[in-house]
């Protein structure tokens, strides 16, 4: 079974360099990657939040949260 | 050709955890990952200060910076 990892962004230059570089990589034979616009996803945020996403571009992977970089803090989604 | 990643540490909990997960979670059919402890090669932080890295854990994908986390500023390792 494939590992979950979710890529949240906000469409911010930071995060489209981090999702075209990062997310991009991981191994999809491994991970289930999904890609998850905040800004139009409003929805989601809660739980972004509640893996511990303080900011975007950010990266849970198997729940834990991995920030990459700062594009903007996640309380300005809100 | 392999795109060239390398993944700057130091040891701290931070930074394991960025390697077990991030740096792990690469398809290394497409990179050639290479981890590197900044605390015992001093000789390489220069390397990775060039490339644009501030603190560990970081991720250094075809030559750009991806900051993961916060373990320890890049200072520390001079």
């Amino acid at each position: 079974m494939k590992t979950k990892a979710t890529f949240y962004h906000a469409g911010c230059p930071v995060c489209v360099a981090a999702e075209q570089n990062v997310a991009a990589a991981l191994d999809t034979s491994r991970f289930d990657v999904e890609i998850v616009h905040l800004g139009t996803a409003k929805g989601r945020v809660a739980e972004a939040e509640a893996a511990g996403v303080k900011s975007v571009p950010a990266l849970v992977i198997d729940g834990a949260p991995y920030h990459i970089n700062f594009g903007a803090d996640l309380s300005v989604l809100k």
